[in-house]
């Protein structure tokens, strides 16, 4: 998958006058997903690790909860003006046995890459979540927290050409970097992390951190609390609704993560102050 | 609507240890938009300028073309624990003779406050665009386009207190801002402020320029396209769709805008070179 960046000629504007020269940009393509043949949503994501992406974006709606939950992933359909395969339209199997998603066999779609987002009502957007946080050991000392977002800004090849991707990893305890995805929408950063984490068997994330680098809303919140993951840490601003299902999901929350300074919302006893 | 910040207790740790202290955070609530009593979508949102935003998405998904298309919006069902109205449920009466959301009537969801996240399938991403850009006679000095962000960013009374909201700005081709809002989403502001255009008989906006706080998608050329807004211009990085959705509808891109300087994608013929 070579299209994570494209270029176009653009027109520098400056101080000392204007010159045209190429430009690097983050790849936005529109990914289709199916579940049996029937559409489900579309997500305007960075092509690359579409699978995980899938994986993850099933995980976070409540419709898988293990690999094993899904039979066979191709890409199908979705040819362009010269007859390629766009590589835009993935259809899932689901395995025997798994329900098909509830919405989706009435025709009626309630699920949203965006999380919440075209979501058909406010019951729809809760996912229930089908791990404890209560049980998980995880602690984590400041100083580890402190390092994560250099971490990922090291590993962030894409966003270096770009500047416009966001980032989401995945940490042990002791700041180790298990995996990190970037994408132009953080859902799918989030989508695509926990995905991999998933068809690698890792889930739930007991003694994991989830790093993103930009804000924490409810729903990066809520992806977290159904992988089974203790602890959300975020670089920008968390919103109010973020918190308040961090508090009631038992997540520890880490907002304005910004070199040794951080703002913990809720669950500090996981945080092992210097 | 007093519930745009709310106040959540935080700890925050510093080089000098820890303190704890209470925060403002930016509010994110949901907001389900019904047409006729049927659930369209649940867009996650700030409270505040909630009409603004369902005529703002409505246009954004081709469903209403002028404020006349919608004959009232009103607050319904939404309760909370103590039986208040939540604020959190608008209702839509569109006017005779225009048609009920297609996807609605057969139960199907393809619209989105994400705009194209929770689509149905790839052909319900684009939304047909009703005004030609080519008409429209708007030129704009790089001086005016480098005074806009410090014009928004003096607005942007919530971020100051929470750093965790998205502007956008509606600007006259001299840099005069005709209207600001902020949302914990970019597609929510964005909706925002084109809604407000549309109650006030502005749209197409063939004047004037649209400013973004971010980055520039696919989704916010498209709503811009559609309210017949010549050019957008955004503080950070376009991705690849947008700037090709902008040269195919004739819209002005401008990206990177910090300072005196800037990358302008599409549309130069608009920019005047000082």
């Amino acid at each position: 998958m070579g299209r994570v960046t494209a270029r176009r000629s653009v027109l520098r504007i400056g101080q000392s006058g204007s010159v045209r020269r190429p430009d690097t940009l983050a790849v936005e393509e529109p990914l289709e997903i199916r579940t049996a043949g029937r559409a489900l949503t579309v997500t305007m994501r960075t092509p690359g690790n579409d699978i995980d992406l899938v994986h993850g974006f099933l995980l976070g709606e409540g419709i898988i909860s293990s690999a094993r939950d899904v039979s066979v992933i191709r890409y199908c359909d979705g040819v362009d003006d010269e007859g390629a395969n766009t590589y835009n339209v993935l259809d899932v199997a689901l395995a025997p046995g798994v329900p098909e998603p509830a919405n989706a066999d009435r025709n009626f779609l309630s699920t949203s890459a965006c999380g919440v987002c075209g979501k058909a009502s406010l019951d729809a957007v809760r996912v229930r979540a089908p791990y404890d946080l209560a049980d998980s050991p995880l602690t984590v000392a400041t100083a580890v927290l402190s390092s994560l977002p250099a971490t990922m800004r090291a590993r962030q090849r894409v966003f270096d050409s770009t500047g416009g991707l966001h980032a989401a990893g995945l940490f042990t305890a002791d700041g180790a970097l298990l995996a990190l995805r970037e994408d132009v929408g953080r859902h799918n950063a989030v989508d695509k992390v926990l995905g991999w984490a998933l068809t690698e068997n890792r889930v739930p994330l007991s003694e994991s951190i989830l790093a993103v680098s930009g804000r924490a809303s409810f729903e990066l919140v809520q992806k977290a609390v159904v992988a089974g993951v203790p602890m959300l840490a975020a670089v920008s601003a968390p919103s109010s609704l973020a918190v308040d299902l961090a508090a009631e999901s038992g997540l520890s929350l880490v907002g304005f993560l910004r070199g040794e300074t951080m703002n913990v919302y809720t669950g500090e006893q996981r945080i092992k102050l210097a």
